[in-house]
């Protein structure tokens, strides 16, 4: 892949025929089924992400229409707040051509057991996605979604539903695909291709907030993901801020696979160290995690309390895992390529002391909304290939009725 | 009618030509009017709604766009929580190409008198249907309904609105059309044309619930629509529990003239005995939904607890009002259809004690949703009979036009 | 201009021919930029809006689809309550083809400084339009819609948005644009053509009202713009409910160079006097105001109660200053044309005492509804300047597809 070029009128139609192309050779088995967590899933389902997602950027860019779906619903659940995947997710589905709702379970009966089946089905009828964000409860975010996905699933086979919903994972407790992809995404553009990737290192590190219960899905997403094509990958967290096993040993595979490595360090330092990338992000101790998921099952306020100010009296032990320009200079040349899922706990902005220093949040907004922008077009093509059986057909569709998003002058 | 086949791609489409054909020969004057109650229609006004709603659910599963607005507006007014009648009515709006917005009215002035007209005009101008739910005051929900509808009403002959927008009853004191149409629809399907219901016995009985107020308008549409196809209704509920007189005269009047016959009984067995449909399901007694009323009204907090607590003990005494599997032993070779409005209160699942047992539940399940799933279409179909003159040429054109809902390959 | 005939299917495309002619001529710079203030713009942006917005209207009449977004979002922000605005809002998007989203900013972190400028681009990826109404802080509620669109244009340069998303004021703390243009397309209609303004008196009076903190945008928005037209601008307000100079300097400007007069005077009889036009509505004192924002901003709730009582007191001594049948018998031949922005507060109906009597307000009812429904179409015009390089050839186009809103008969 090469570089795209975001300029806003890109017509560079000829890039977008490869991108079809590539993607011909890369057929999956996503067609009536969900996307729930990458490093589950063969490479090549990566790489048709990947391409169905530039080459819908592209046409977008080129001003052309991507609506596929003439009527339909794209129906989100979110158990936790969120903009910017709430307006990812209604932005993919607009653009396609869904009317998005969002399901408020504050008015609705979906809960366990029986009722999540009924209401997966009950709202379901003229649904082709259901995007659901539930992060905060460590062994049931990704338990819940499934449970969604068979429920659909049962009621297509037994035609209840005229088509199968796709579920698609707009973060959960163990992955935050759509995140580590739109980050992947940007580091091949900052980089130049793919290719390009291999033999660069990566810190993904761990960094102080004053805030508490951070998910561990984005750090466990990102070397969940980035350990495929090559790339160093330096994992660093002060002790007792494991991630789940999971995703560990699949990056520590996936690592010997590609040819790159694989590292958990303790110390920032040692992690930013010649980085070509660097990830520094908060996040709770698992132990810390599934403690809080026991409490705020059993309703028990005070312990939750009491757990909090022991959560954050520890954080603050690790105060100087901060991104300063002093932290950045040690990474290679001075000028890793700096990342967040964003928002950023800014020291001196959004906080009195945070996750990075406001000169090099600054010095890397550009490429950080870059980044967050290629999140639309990646939920785009996770819809497109749950949902259309030859998708590369469909996007070569989508070029030869070359119709344009706008009334064209 | 024959039975629905509801295979994914069913693309039986001299089957939807004859629902046009039997539409055509049924002509209502629903055109720029409101769908309210049903039993206050000719019978040719159901009929036209059944044709129209299958013959754009067969259009659907054959995989082709239902869209006759470009643009426009539904809006919905929720008096009362609801996720299946919520999704249907949006669901509807977007098969038909409206967007659909729901009016939050702790947020607008639309309340008594003056305003209700105001604000009625004032969402309107773009707007071809108001879906209104108000079930929770006796005497007083169809009345909202009447109203909003003369106020968009009078402001079109004022030329104030460009389209004159279709009231539909969503639920109300009195009716729940769409539901008992949906049912209708289901039962239709079940037992292969809607003249095999000739001669069957429907009990729609009073179930138990551990909870209290459950309005009235489910068995009240039940009796007032099963009535008008030659089915033996019996209705059953403990003494107290009476429904409205207007229901209840309608279907022993509809019971008379179409050769079925109609029943009151005070007991779920007797009811139960030999019935082909079962239909088990909470109300609250009429007495006390008007007292229940006229609290509310004047905010006596401690008077509705007090209501509450009475109520609850009195449904108390009827437990045994439960569709349990030897219930349904009584019932036509223990094997009648079990319906339900959903969500129902089953034992041990949703509750302790409740209206049905998980087994009988459990068994007819694909029944339920199936007749779940054509409440959108029921509610479409209500949107274009009041919105088009002339429906059946509106569908003709639409299988004319043979758009595929999504990118066909 | 002539009087808009608005009967239901008015096919008088001669007409819209003609507006687009005189839309041809005013040229603006509003391509790729923000709709703030009237009264900062040239003459020709208010011709402009003027025209497109009756264009629209009649070929809406006429049955014609107006859509020129196949894909895209209408993102609106709600600082205050509000009823008709949001309608409007969401019609204009929906008539222009974008699906609309509210940002709910309890949800989402867009707040001061970095995250507006973060906020705003991460809702924007799809983007076309941003219409936020911000009226209560004096002071702020421009500035902030300042920087919404100053961090959207950044984003938009840097490569980061596809398109760059208008802002659209849907009232401010200085002026409210779409409902001083929709009352203007009002009495454009009214008195059949723009330049039957000339000579007119129109008295903009302050009146009372049970409520207190309204905002002074109206009354801004009407002196800056209804001056610019040759009319005679009565401004009448009891002592220290003076509005902010800006906008009371420009309506002095205006009404010089237009041939007509401004004038302030402390009495509504004397205002009323012989007006052609009256529009009695309440508002805070400017130094309430000011003095509320600083309260509000320091969350000092005691204070904040103390200074409502004051202000309900202040409001109290003027109660005269009600817009009664005896008050209108002093206008021209006692038939001035009744304005408001709705909703008022009416005597006896929405209030003991308020702004207007009930006979004055029903016997206007009409020409305020009518006024009420150019709002949609005011604002599908300023997304048309905004967001089409030449939105006079863009509706030739619209006319020329020819396209029916509904399926044709």
């Amino acid at each position: 892949m090469e570089i795209v070029t975001f300029t806003v009128a890109d017509s560079n139609l000829d890039k977008v025929r490869q991108l079809i192309a590539a993607l011909e050779k890369v057929p999956t088995k996503l067609y009536n089924d969900s996307f729930f967590i990458t490093w589950r899933y063969p490479e090549e389902y990566i790489r048709a992400v990947l391409y169905a997602a530039e080459a819908m950027q592209r046409l977008n860019r080129a001003g052309k229409s991507l609506r596929v779906f003439d009527t339909g619903l794209g129906i989100s659940i979110f158990r936790d707040k969120s903009t910017r995947t709430r307006y990812s997710f209604r932005s993919a589905c607009n653009l396609l051509g869904l009317m998005t709702e969002e399901l408020d379970e504050s008015t609705s009966q979906i809960a366990h057991g029986e009722t999540v089946r009924e209401t997966a089905s009950m709202i379901s009828f003229l649904t082709e996605v259901i995007g659901i964000r539930d992060d905060m409860f460590i062994g049931q975010g990704h338990a819940y979604q499934e449970e969604v996905a068979a429920s659909v699933e049962e009621s297509y086979k037994d035609g209840i539903l005229a088509q199968r919903p796709a579920v698609v994972n707009l973060q959960c407790d163990m992955d935050h695909p759509t995140q580590a992809l739109a980050d992947l995404r940007g580091m091949i553009d900052y980089f130049g291709g793919i290719e390009n990737l291999r033999g660069k290192k990566i810190a993904m590190s761990w960094a102080y907030s004053p805030s508490y219960g951070k998910p561990l899905s984005v750090p466990q997403g990102i070397i969940g993901l980035m350990s495929r094509f090559g790339m160093n990958v330096s994992l660093a967290y002060p002790e007792g801020y494991d991630l789940l096993d999971e995703p560990v040993e699949a990056a520590r595979k996936f690592a010997k696979e590609s040819g790159g490595s694989f590292e958990i360090v303790h110390s920032m330092a040692e992690s930013f160290k010649d980085a070509d990338i660097v990830y520094p992000k908060s996040w709770a101790p698992l132990s810390v995690m599934k403690k809080r998921t026991e409490l705020l099952r059993a309703g028990k306020n005070a312990e939750l309390k009491e757990l909090e100010q022991q959560c954050l009296a520890n954080n603050a032990k690790y105060m100087d895992w901060e991104c300063t320009e002093e932290m950045m200079k040690l990474t290679r040349d001075g000028k890793a390529l700096y990342c967040h899922c964003l928002p950023a706990d800014i020291t001196d902005v959004s906080c009195k002391h945070g996750e990075v220093a406001a000169s090099v949040f600054d010095r890397y907004r550009k490429e950080l909304y870059l980044e967050a922008g290629n999140k639309p077009f990646v939920i785009a093509a996770m819809i497109l290939l749950t949902r259309f059986p030859n998708p590369a057909a469909t996007l070569r569709q989508l070029m030869e009725r070359d119709l344009d998003r706008r009334l064209a002058q």
